[in-house]
């Protein structure tokens, strides 16, 4: 484990000069199996891989609960090395954000929609981070799942627009046997409201059945969708949009690839979750 | 001569895989002294030296003279061959912006001051063009000209803020003999509007001078080089101000590193010049 970022940098700095891969996985720890598929993935692609831990303040809204976001670093660290992780990058609040740090980016119109709406400053600072954990870390590749779909395209884009020399890989959300996405807030839920947050994904399955049989107008699916939904208690629809999977703007008629996107209140939880349509 | 952003970025990563140390100097062309010393600097320090030339669209506002920026390739290449430059990187603006960019850095606080007041937008232009230098260049050493003294703060807090691996050097103001800074806009001078110039850094001179002779007061400081250049025809003052070197904050008091630093509209060119003084 290193915690200093100048260590950190000169490990990177070595091993590339040596022309040893990295393979880079950011979290921020409660780690999942959907965090170990990417950390498989990075293993199995690169000769060394280094997965940071860090719960970045800056991407928290005033209200919501940063104090309260699950942490269990030692049992994330036995996950670490089952998976032979070579380094875990566990840095301070204090040493990524010193007193006096000024300095923001922004991935404009993408950072605005979707989540953005509900979550105004997140996509900064999530931009802000990954550049900042890009520069430290130099990986030569990245790893991101598609469960958080609207931060893949924004870090995709932000590596392109600012020349980032990284290769950017989404890897597929992974499901419990019901169909709720994993996430590392899934244990916020109460029983009951962990029942309930299976109405999530049937939703989604919804709109590619209807996308299958033919129907081709968003707006008819997304009502079919929320009419699933709000049959459900204690979950309270944020969004669900049809967009492109590129530039995440709403489509008015399916055709392409398209993102399928949703965010939900279950209880005091927000969840989120997508399906891709190659239609 | 590299044109094109990929072929860049691979001659950096075999260079740097192979210990060779890269020092670049970012400039937007129309060379004078002051680059020719960066690279020189430049020459002694590293192993490579790539001086990029790219006049920066994005930092200059709308009612700015983009297309009359002074450019002379041919010139620039032929300087850069005498001080032994290795490479000349000469992007096209389709490949630096193209169609769809989005993403901005910002270095708040400091991007708002001074030139910050009449030129919105120019140091977010800057941080975001030097960002993307610097993934695509690689370098272990960039260096820059004292005479954008707040230009060279933002760039030092933008690499400390986002850990980019690189070192700053911040190189001293070349002169003509009459003491005016070194500028591309120079050659926008009329002969009267040249000599009426050199007032600029006879202001700063008074300054020095008063600050040697113990006057602590830097509204007074300010008061007498307004005096001095407003006999001046041709010369309008846009900001005349006293400093901390680092955080660009006014000083109450002259004490420590202080940074006199000023604008100047000459006819229709905007000059700027500063001197720093060790209080």
């Amino acid at each position: 484990m290193i915690r200093s970022i100048k260590e950190m940098s000169a490990f990177s700095r070595l091993n590339r000069r040596k022309a040893r891969s990295i393979g880079f996985v950011p979290t921020m720890g409660a780690l999942h199996q959907g965090h170990l598929s990417l950390i498989r993935r990075a293993r199995k692609e690169n000769d060394l891989v280094v997965v940071s831990i860090f719960v970045n303040p800056v991407q928290f809204g005033p209200r919501e609960n940063l104090k309260k976001y699950p942490r269990n670093l030692i049992k994330d660290a036995e996950l670490c090395k089952k998976e032979k992780a070579d380094v875990i990058f566990y840095p301070s609040v204090k040493q990524m954000y010193p007193l006096g740090f000024k300095t923001y980016i922004e991935v404009k119109g993408l950072s605005q929609l979707l989540c953005g709406v509900s979550r105004p400053g997140h996509f900064k600072g999530v931009a802000t981070v990954v550049a900042k954990l890009f520069n430290i870390v130099m990986p030569d590749v990245a790893y991101f799942g598609q469960k958080d779909a609207q931060q893949s395209v924004i870090i995709k884009k932000l590596v392109s627009d600012l020349n980032l020399p990284v290769r950017i890989e989404v890897l597929p959300i992974i499901r419990e046997e019901d169909g709720l996405a994993l996430s590392s807030r899934n244990v916020y839920l109460g029983a009951k409201e962990r029942g309930s947050a299976t109405v999530l994904y049937k939703a989604l399955k919804e709109a590619r059945g209807l996308i299958k049989e033919g129907v081709l107008k968003p707006r008819y699916i997304i009502a079919r969708m929320k009419g699933i939904i709000k049959k459900e208690r204690y979950v309270k629809i944020d969004y669900i949009c049809m967009v492109g999977a590129l530039d995440l703007k709403p489509v008015k008629k399916i055709k392409g690839k398209i993102l399928v996107a949703l965010a939900a209140w279950i209880g005091r939880t927000r969840l989120i979750d997508n399906i891709v349509i190659n239609a």
